[in-house]
């Protein structure tokens, strides 16, 4: 199941050391601005080797688009885009060929598939959410036009047990690209980025947590019992490899579920901007967990070593809810309302 | 989107307030002795007004099966049963006919859909799981078929700041059931209890968690990328209307994710039996946490109040997690092995 | 797979002799006005014994609506609907058990699923198409508010080797019923009748074909590729039981694609209404090919016998067609068009 | 709607004058043999140029595996394959951009999406067939694992009044492919040959009829109700342009509808493999209609004109029908048999 969505659809394929990755997205409306500019800005906010932080591996992801587009705008067939491998040191995996990676899948994968794909980990590698990111800008341009003032908004909110204030609403990704950590906390960021290096000399490396908000959402946005934001942004989000996972509602939520219900309701925020899993119109916030990368130094030495993925992962998330909403507008398109 | 599943489809039905609700299930194969009593069993455990602690609305639910079965087997074809609504005191929400309900999803389903069913919530109710209960009874029906070692088991975990401990594995849901909060943690249930009776008395509520084990599961369920086990249980439980959160993992997974990747790393059950989106043939663990029902006693005069519905919902997370399982089990006939 | 649609859903269920057959409607919109009796008049004119030229049972056939529906107008949550079997003379059908019934499925549906529901066919029973008729009927209630100006109507168009003329445009249901053959030729269709009387007579049948014709249609209506209006009604039509063709176009179209292309061009209702898989804003024109029924009378003494099915399935066509063009309704709605 | 199957999905994209086409192809199981030379053969002979009687156009249509395959065998994720468009003469098509070109779905896609893509037809564009093609042949190399019997293969049956003689079994592509036209029967193919020059040279074009002949197919291929075989395949054969009308059974099919059921049912050949919607184990036997092709030659000139597009149409029915067989192949595995 390489596809998500209903009438937005994402498609995704290719091998962290195959030819080339790439994404399909079937579903786009004609006549939404779209520059190619726009998808590879995205997805330079994805690759590795970003800064001192992130895994030294420098891959270019050059993005081409093949269909879908014409003289800027979308014609309203599907959109296909492709990124090249072109850094396949697959001599690094080489010697890993033989052996199943501690903490990673390749066990589970190989009882199921009968086979495994050494080459960097195939499907499973962290490379293919580049493919998400390309269907998420795509997903956003659309936004744009049907819903104008939605912004969705990553950020590093924890990092080992180092914990970030809750920005002000209105943060941009630019402010939170401000730092490679991408947490917008000065005052925690510094201390973040030392760990990340610790953990990275050491061959150990660290989880957290990504916090995502939407601002901008129109009311009623979602579809009743399993069409529910929720849940879509719970599948949505629990697809990505490292989450472990996902609170819709504000950072503190956890605590609040532990006070009875009066004192709990009588705050408008506790909801996440959801209710009766459609959008109320507040900000929609999440929570989301992550486990710390198990691709370590010893194992990784010939691979290449990422000891913190979640400064990378912001811009992935941000994706997948991206789709989701955008799916969802198109989804509030379709039911006409009754009068 | 009232349609869960590829293969193992769940389609639900029914306003709280109308003639019936119901479930059809399609993909269910032929042969699985399937009775109504079983069905008829998990409603029972679903129902209000099993104990001092619940809502004391007595809706005896019960279930006729229409089609799919014949001579206590299934057929292969589609399986239909209805629960009739017989306790339609609408008189009762009758005064709430003008008024929204505070932190009820009423005004943005009005803003939605430009209509309200006010006969007690249409299909934003809880009453609409019971469909749930059925998918998920007959999804376990066939499970015993074709992983017979599987058991999925479910219980409350938190109540209000209230939290138990982790029971040892072989948990059977007759001994969860045994107390009518469905925790099995000696120690704090009888609390757990006073405190669900003080709440009721004081028309307030009880939101906390509830812990879901799946034992005897064989390696290799789930599917790639979207179709990831855990991105399909995230669906599944976050279209529960009061589930806040999921988390992948054992109990103390949030605490655990803080440390080093070497130390998270170190414990095999760390990955709540998932590693790379497919089962590991470990037990997989669930904390999913629930906010505090809405339903508040001023209002809910009228209404009936359910100050705790974590008791009741945890055959309705049993049932989810069951219907993602026989979908996964469907997929994995589906594609053979190569050789 | 008992689904039919992307948006607008049809799932039906129930075996022929089982306690009941139904349909839920998922994707309905909110506010449409649908009222039972329009459903029963529906299937009042599909159901058995309406004249002498078809079988002799006299199922009732009254519709219950479940759910989806208050006072007079949908909710926008799924519409269940069942019919229930009064009419289970199994006995009939007990001397059957053991034996295949030649021309019928029997054989391969044992094969496929190990088991054969006996009592009357279970599934592959025309009386499942009553579950076509009631999601027709409420796919026609929806359409009418968005296109009011559709209207579908189809015709008995051939009996054996007997061929009715192509009646004029703006042809109603209301004359079509005026005769028992639903064949709206007054030259041909007492022969028609007389024909059917003597095959029934013999324990013989006959096939032939229905014609099916939408005016009022707008422009656009269909989706690229595999969402052609013809691909989706093909299915539609094609799911059928004794459907063995499918042709898109005015009745003389198998002669006039022997013509050379300029010839064929030059006449705009050439294309039945349809072009590059979308509605052209003319009249949609459909040929259906059915083979006489394989329930011969030797065999079905003991069951009950329709020498031929034609004129009861004009309303089951008119449901299928109906049903395709509310899902592309709904899916035009989707996506809104670019400026 | 770009994506065709359940469990075996071909998603296509590109347009005709755009960067490129392609395919992806998701659910095709791991370890099955597959060569880029293998697609590269089946759009060879899908491909424009093969021999007098088609367009002069002579792309070159070179085929990349960008994923999903890996030392000459699947994966087990996602198959993507591309073709570059190298031959874009969209010059030859600006002086088309204004005007419509007549007998086109030009005015009806415009109509709806605001917009039309004047490089040569876009996704309208026949050219889309080389992603099916390549679909197909991924979905035969599946297929020839799971029932090695079974052989697809399709043959131009008329060309304008001109009508083959029905193949004996067994024919084979190889022989098919003998003659350009694509006809097998050795005494109507030299006419059929001098027609379509005859009308190439005057601008005119001719349509007919390809048959489908499957053999080997074991019996309880299909899924009940909408899933049935002959559905999926009229879905299949009716998303292609050209094709006005298909009909399941054999060649003289249309003539026998008009004998009595006693007669009709005497032989098995009569239900051309299909009883129930499911393969009855005997070959299977398909005839599809197409209209001629409107591109005439005046507004061709510029643009390049093929007079009767069946024969490179015959590998494109192939295809599709080879890919609702996979697609039933792996739901056939899905469903395990009660005992």
């Amino acid at each position: 199941m390489n596809t998500f969505g209903t009438l937005f659809r994402l498609t995704t394929f290719g091998e962290s050391h195959g030819p080339a990755l790439g994404s399909v997205i079937d579903g786009c409306p004609a006549g939404v601005p779209l520059e190619t500019a726009r998808i590879q800005a995205a997805l330079d906010r994805r690759r590795p080797g970003q800064s001192t932080i992130t895994t030294a591996r420098s891959e270019p992801d050059q993005v081409e688009i093949l269909s879908g587009v014409f003289e800027g705008k979308t014609l309203g067939t599907p959109i296909a885009a492709i990124v090249r491998n072109t850094n396949q040191r697959s001599g690094d995996y080489d010697k890993l060929k033989a052996e199943d990676r501690p903490g990673h899948a390749d066990a589970v994968w190989r009882e199921r598939f009968k086979h495994r794909d050494h080459r960097g980990g195939g499907r499973t590698s962290g490379r293919e959410t580049l493919c998400r990111v390309i269907g998420g800008t795509i997903a956003e341009a659309y936004l744009e036009r049907q819903f104008p003032k939605v912004s969705t908004v990553a950020w590093v909110s924890q990092v080992g047990d180092l914990v970030s204030a809750v920005p002000e609403l209105g943060l941009t990704r630019a402010q939170v690209d401000e730092h490679p950590t991408r947490c917008p906390d000065p005052v925690v960021r510094e201390e973040m980025s030392r760990r990340i290096l610790v953990a990275k000399e050491a061959g150990d490396s660290l989880g957290g947590s990504i916090d995502v908000r939407v601002e901008g959402l129109p009311v009623g946005l979602g579809e009743p019992i399993f069409g529910k934001i929720k849940a879509l942004i719970a599948q949505a989000l629990g697809s990505v490899g490292a989450v472990t996972g996902v609170v819709w509602g504000p950072p503190d939520l956890l605590e609040r579920i532990a006070q009875p219900g009066l004192q709990f309701h009588a705050r408008k925020d506790t909801y996440g901007g959801i209710q009766g899993g459609l959008t109320n119109g507040e900000p929609m916030f999440l929570r989301v967990y992550f486990k710390p990368p198990a691709t370590l130094a010893d194992h990784a030495k010939g691979g290449r070593h990422d000891p913190c993925i979640m400064p990378r992962a912001v811009p992935v998330l941000e994706a997948m809810v991206s789709l989701v909403l955008a799916d969802l507008a198109l989804q509030f398109n379709a039911w006409p309302h009754s009068t």
